[in-house]
Order: C-alpha cells, then sequence, then structure tokens
C-alpha cells in the first residue's frame, strides 16, 4: 500500500476512528486502526465489537492494499507531524513507513484481515434528524442514564419514534429525564434502547451545526449512524425499556416558576456543604412568593431566600442537591416551572410545550430534622 | 469582628494566601486562613511553617477581631458567592456568619492566636526587579533542580548578587540551568539558597506587568518578596551551593546554529518512541550543512535531517530527548547555538551577551548501537 494525504485530514480522520478503540483487548488487532486503500477510497476503521467506525479519508492512492496500525502509537506520530503532506508506505511484511517533512518514521503494521467488518444493512429503514438537534438532546438526557449496576437496558436511553416525533427517555431509580423533538417527516414506528456509552461517543463526532444532518438506519440488533464521511454502527441494549409512562402524572398541589441561574447558584452552594460519608438533603420551604431553602451538615449551615410565581399548597420537601441541578443544567429556559404534590412524591419540572419532562425523586429528610 | 467588602477582592486575596496552606498539617490552625481586621487593614494571613504569605485586602472594618478559618471550606464557599458585597461577621464563640446576597452561610472558626506571624525584618537589605523578569528567570531554571533524593541544596537555586547582576543557577545532575539579568542599580552581593518550591509558588503570584516591580528583603535565614499588598516570606536552603563555575568550559571543537522550533518538533517526535523501561538516547550525527538524528527503540525507528550552520569537527553524540527539550523549550531565541567538544563531554547552549548557559550532558550510546 502506498498512498499521500494531508497531514490535518489524516489526524481527523483518526480523532474519529479512535473513539471506538478499545483500550485494552484480548484481540491484539482491536488497538489498532485498520487502513484500507482501494477503489480510490481510503478508509480508516476501528472497532470494539459493541462500537464500530468507518471514517472515508481524502487523498492519493498510488498503491492499492492496506495495514492495521496500532492506534495509540500511529495517532501520536500523526499529532507530531508538521502539517504538511504524509507518505504511508507498507512493504510485504508490513513495515510501515510514515514520511512527511523532516521525519521518516518506520514502525510495524498487521494484514489486518480478520478486522471485524461493518456488515450491510438495509438502506430503507431510516430517519433524518440535524446533528445539532441530537446532539443536544443526548446532552440533555444522558446523566441519568443507570450504571452498571442497574438493570441492563437502564445502561441505554429508549429511542421511540411515533409518526413525527422522537422522544428519547433516561432513568436512574432517582431521576427520569424526556426529551420530544418534532422530526420534519413521518416515519416508521421505532422502539429500541441504545446504549450509552454509544449515545456519548456519538455526540462528540457530531458537530455543532444546525444544518447538517446525520440519518440513522435501523437493523435487527444494530444501530447505524451516517454523517460526512463517517459510518457508525452500534449494537442496540436487548430486552424492553421500562413503561415510564405510567409514572407521569400530570396532577399538582403545588406548583412554582422561579429563575433557573438563582435555583442553581443556590444548589451549588448548598453542594459545598455536603461530604460523601453523610449524605444530607437541601430543604425547601415553599410559601406564597418565595422559597426558603437551608442545608445543614457537620461543616456549616446555608440558608437561602428566592422569589418565586406561587400556585396552590405551602411544602416543605428535601431533595439530594446534585439530582436537581444535573437537570436544570440542562434546560436552556431562563425560568422553569416545577410541579409538586407533597414531600414524598416526585417532583416534575417540564415545559408547556411538552418538549422536556423530568421527574425527580424526593429525599426524606424527617429523619435527618 | 464585623468585615465587609466585596466578594471579587475577597477571593483574589485568598487565591494568593491559599498557595502557603499545607493540604494536611499536624497543627490544625495551619490549615486555616486567618483573617484579622484591626486598624483600619484587613490582612489575610497563611503559613505552612517553610512559606508564610500575607496580603492585604481593601475593606469597611465596622468590628475590630480577627477568625481563622478552614481554607478549603472557607475559599470554596467565597468563590461560589455571587460578585456582591460580602459581610463576614464572627462572635465570641467564633462562629462564623458569611453574608452574601440570597446567601446566608454559617461555619465555625478558631482564634487562631498561635497562627505563625512574619517577623520583622530588615528593610535596609534589598533588591528591586521586575515581576515579569523574576517570572521569566524561574521559568527559565525551575525545571533543573534537583529532586528530594539529591543534595540539599540542589532542591533550591542558587541566587547570586554582584554590582548590577543577578545569577540564577539550577542544576540536576544531568544538566545546569544559568541565568543572569542586569539590575538597574548595584546592590550589595549575595550568596544564598533558596527552596525550588518557593520559587515556583512565588512565580505563580507575580504579574506578567513588566511595569510592576517586586522588592525583595534578606535577613540571616529567610527571604522576603513584597509586591502589591502582599508579603511572601520564605526559609532559605542551609549550606554552600555547588561550584558550578568549575564546569563551565568555553573551549569547544564543534559548534552548530540551528533552528530551535525544528530541533524541538524533532525531538518532540522521538520521545513519541521512548518508553519508561527502556531509556534510548537520540543520535545526533553533525555534519557540514546538516544534522542527522535517529532514534530506534523496540515501538519503531525515526530518522531526520536538519539544515544547520556547522563550525568545526563531525561528530555523532546521544542525548536523552527530555533533557535538551526542557532547555530549548525556555529559550525564547528563534536561533540557538550548540557548542560541542566529544561524544562523552557536556554541550553548552549558550547565547554571546551570556544571558544564559545550559550545560546538558549527553548519553554514552555505544552500548545500545
Amino acid at each position: 500500500m502506498k498512498i499521500i494525504c494531508n497531514q490535518h485530514d489524516l489526524l481527523s480522520s483518526i480523532n474519529i476512528a479512535q473513539k471506538a478503540v478499545p483500550s485494552k483487548s484480548t484481540m491484539p488487532v482491536l488497538e489498532c486502526l485498520l487502513i484500507e486503500a482501494y477503489d480510490g477510497s481510503i478508509k480508516i476503521s476501528s472497532s470494539n465489537m459493541e462500537l464500530s467506525i468507518e471514517t472515508y479519508l481524502t487523498g492519493r492512492i498510488d498503491i492499492e492494499g492496506q495495514v492495521a496500525l496500532n492506534a495509540k502509537i500511529f495517532s501520536e506520530i500523526v499529532r507530531k507531524l508538521p502539517d504538511d503532506r504524509v507518505t504511508i508506505e507498507v512493504d510485504q511484511q508490513f513495515v510501515t513507513y510514515i514520511y512527511c517533512g523532516p521525519a521518516k518514521f518506520k514502525i510495524s503494521g498487521l494484514l489486518g484481515d480478520d478486522f471485524p467488518k461493518i456488515p450491510n444493512y438495509n438502506k430503507n429503514d431510516y430517519i433524518n434528524i440535524s446533528q445539532l438537534s441530537l446532539k443536544d438532546i443526548i446532552r440533555q438526557t444522558i446523566f441519568s442514564i443507570g450504571d452498571e449496576s442497574r438493570n441492563r437496558v437502564m445502561t441505554g436511553e429508549h429511542f421511540e419514534i411515533s409518526d413525527n416525533v422522537l422522544t428519547m427517555t433516561s432513568l436512574d431509580g432517582h431521576r427520569i429525564s424526556i426529551r420530544k423533538t418534532i422530526l420534519k417527516e413521518n416515519y416508521a414506528e421505532k422502539d429500541i434502547v441504545i446504549p450509552g456509552k454509544t449515545l456519548s461517543d456519538i455526540s462528540k463526532l457530531l458537530s455543532d451545526d444546525i444544518e447538517s444532518e446525520v440519518t440513522i438506519y435501523f437493523s435487527e440488533n444494530n444501530i447505524i449512524f451516517e454523517f460526512e464521511n463517517t459510518i457508525v454502527l452500534s449494537r442496540l441494549v436487548e430486552g424492553k425499556y421500562l413503561n415510564v409512562k405510567q409514572m407521569i402524572n400530570n396532577d399538582y398541589d403545588t406548583c412554582i416558576r422561579i429563575n433557573k441561574r438563582m435555583l442553581y447558584e443556590c444548589f451549588d452552594r448548598a453542594s459545598l456543604l455536603v461530604r460523601e460519608s453523610e449524605k444530607k438533603p437541601i430543604i425547601i420551604g415553599i410559601y406564597d412568593g418565595k422559597i426558603n431553602l437551608n442545608m445543614n451538615t457537620s461543616i456549616g449551615s446555608l440558608d437561602e431566600e428566592i422569589e418565586v410565581e406561587k400556585e396552590g399548597k405551602d411544602l416543605l420537601i428535601g431533595f439530594n442537591p446534585k439530582f436537581l441541578m444535573d437537570v436544570i443544567k440542562v434546560i436552556d429556559d431562563e425560568e422553569i416551572t416545577i410541579y409538586l404534590t407533597n414531600a414524598k412524591a416526585p417532583c416534575f419540572i417540564r415545559d408547556e410545550q411538552g418538549t422536556y419532562n423530568y421527574i425527580v425523586l424526593p429525599v426524606n429528610f424527617n429523619s435527618v430534622q
């Protein structure tokens, strides 16, 4: 193989492909990036068996062929090359020469014919969505996926399509996050669970450009994301997601409308007083026109009062400040509305358009008062 | 005590004073910042017994007094307060109330009468130097101080004044760094050793403003830095510094003049191939008009050729690339001149004005060729 490309383009492609390289693998070839140069196109691939990435690179092919190079070494070398033309030349023994400017590197490679390939997939079953929208939805829901100690489906996010609405849901036992997005067209119904790790990796690869789209294809056990020169395939989480609809409730006895930033900053200050060993809640007293917030731990205490618009009954309720901060942080509105029932029932933070609905469980504070 | 000040000013003072707070101490009061409000001035102090800091803060004193507050908790609280007026009020039991905007914190404090004080020092024995110059010299020499395993004086830097010249020297057994600076006046001779940790802390406190000066006072065992509203006192390292003058040699058999950036980038690439377990040198072949650089390890190999102006004999010499990179990085000139004698003698990187002289020992490469 002999190819010539630009250092900057090569580095961008490597940065994309590296997302699927496992840090350690029992199959040494998976710790590599596979470079294939055939039929006029140069492709860089990676796979950790759960997630596979293929990305295409602009360049000139002088001799067709392929080589698998250790991802860490190859990426470090390319990162340190000058921004110039790079020649990669591979001999019969897969010894690889990398020439750029004054530098001539020589490293050893593998054939990589056992490298996993992205299988063919049905191009008819797909949706289109703006890259930025998908990135936003992931950011706004991923914080409440369950960890490995949870039910397996909770480590992923529920991805549902009905007509032209995409609903993504995550829950971790303390909180539920639900985000709805209107798509440009009606699509076939979908009801799948995407691994949290895949969503986190994908969101790092998506651009911030509202105009650029990503096409998502669906197959039996996989989901495929296509955007720009890149294809990402991920396995789905097997199993049926939990039915969150039955946990949603639009009744309430108390409702407050509050400045998001002021509430966030108060929780942030209250968190200073929390130590791992002593999980104290922040206690919120809700009254006409104001809320009182109080945190009292072995380190010290904090009292704050914030003006609110309030409707319904007075209420005293306790929360883990972190759980509410995670939610508030991802809401872009300046003012938020919180719906409550009593000190033991979850609170709902939702907008009128139904774009988002966050449900947070309170903490029992009677024992600690 | 009751004082009122601005959150932004208070935070700046805390950030300065925190540099001398030990992370862990057998004397709990040393983990505190001492706030003293007497005679119209508010002072924040810290000390780890080696280094002591006192910094003055603008504010209003309503009730005179003092309190010692845990540095970590107090600084975290102030950092999270809104940029507004802060009131700090201390009761008879040293319970401290911090009010700012909507937030009312309550934490416990100590009297702090056992807090170490900066002793009076002789104001006649001093020098003035620009803050930026001192910061630059520290950055350009501190990388080659010896670690704790070395002779105790090597953990500091030699600070010498003769007439109007300040010379600072550090050495770690592989390299010697010498920087000379012209002062604006002639001063009394000095020959002291300043702890490396002090220089590193001081350089973080100094401003980048070429106009601002720092006044340095000298006493028997201490050095005192005064700048803006801050006084920093450090113990000196006891003992006589090594005589580096006898190691300096202006003779050479080979001399090359080379572009600094090209040489640095080549060493940087060569370092990619070095693994901790296998300390291979970079081998430099010096010929008329060019040098060849070669690194060859179990990971792979790198060959580069760089154009140079060369004078004297051809030479083949090996170096640890990191040792040369540390030196090259802190030289601000675009072109550097390297003076060499033979493969076993140190190389000298110095300018004609005598501002800097760096000496780096080569690595024997015959055994590894």
